[in-house]
């Protein structure tokens, strides 16, 4: 991932891919914006949907990391660390230009991933999340139980909060924020 | 809608639905089913995607409904009869053949709704989930807060389940409702 040719060439696909959308980011494209040859490429990739792939995976991967990361400093337990990491990924992700120009331009793209299929960027996300619950539960601040079936009830509610934002409807995207981090605080939240 | 010859349009466009998917209907397929004439179709309707609307409208409402009154009937408080009127409405429209029919073979139809748009079955949802946190909040078991605002978070997540259901996932669909049902009663409960 540190090779400076491969950055380039994933690079050049994000400018691309904000530029064109992903169905018209050709390899060919690709190429001349990182200024290599196409079999420079195709030496790292097999075809231009690996590419976009592992686009997409470093973007999101970053996203996530880093709200994963800055969510260790805020909080004062495993609960309310895991409340804000869920917020601040979805507002991270809602604002990120490779998905805003998906949901924007391609949405069809993004069906097999709403519709329960889970991409690279979604597992990542599971793990994460199950870390964190794992953590919570270790302070006492999250209820018992198996820490990826809870990850994935967070994502569903998650996914759910971020696809559906940016329509025409009356809700502000803040208000629905505060709503979402009741719903994974209170879902989280030890028996009483 | 008791009108018999509309109940038997919406009949033939049902099984037509069922047989050949949404795309492939066509009104003459309808009439034919029905036994009426094109022209009898085209006085009530003005092409095959309203009577396609107004079948889903009619067999998702009618779900809706009889979950909404089954949860009258069970639960002892507001929030415990909103959390089984939510989870058993998931697991009808997760089985419902027209529902079914549309997510195995056309899941593309379903991405407007998925991405935000509301479609009249929703609209009529949240009309049912506003009326049950009302009623909730009358007898001091739901949450204070804005019925529609918190309608609206259900809707979302309960959505989230039921089109994420039904993959190769090892998640049982039993396990996900129960997860389902935590999340709802959670999110509900009056602050602590």
């Amino acid at each position: 991932m540190t090779d400076p040719t491969t950055q380039a060439i994933l690079d050049a696909t994000r400018s691309s891919v904000l530029d064109f959308g992903v169905r018209r980011t050709t390899l060919t494209d690709i190429a001349r914006r990182a200024g290599v040859s196409r079999m420079t490429v195709y030496r790292r990739y097999p075809d231009v949907d690996a590419v976009l792939r592992e686009l997409m995976t470093r973007e999101f991967g970053a996203t996530l990391e880093a709200t994963a990361a800055a969510a260790q400093d805020a909080g004062t337990d495993g609960r309310s660390r895991l409340s804000r990491q869920v917020v601040s990924g979805l507002r991270e992700l809602r604002d990120h230009p490779l998905l805003r120009k998906v949901v924007d331009a391609e949405p069809e793209l993004l069906l097999p991933y709403v519709l329960g299929h889970l991409g690279a960027s979604q597992r990542h996300a599971l793990t994460l999340l199950s870390a964190a619950v794992a953590a919570g539960q270790d302070d006492g601040s999250v209820r018992a139980g198996d820490p990826d079936l809870i990850a994935r009830g967070l994502l569903l509610v998650a996914q759910s909060f971020l696809f559906s934002a940016g329509t025409a409807d009356a809700i502000p995207t803040a208000v629905l924020d505060a709503e979402l981090a009741r719903y994974v605080d209170a879902a989280l939240a030890p028996d009483r």
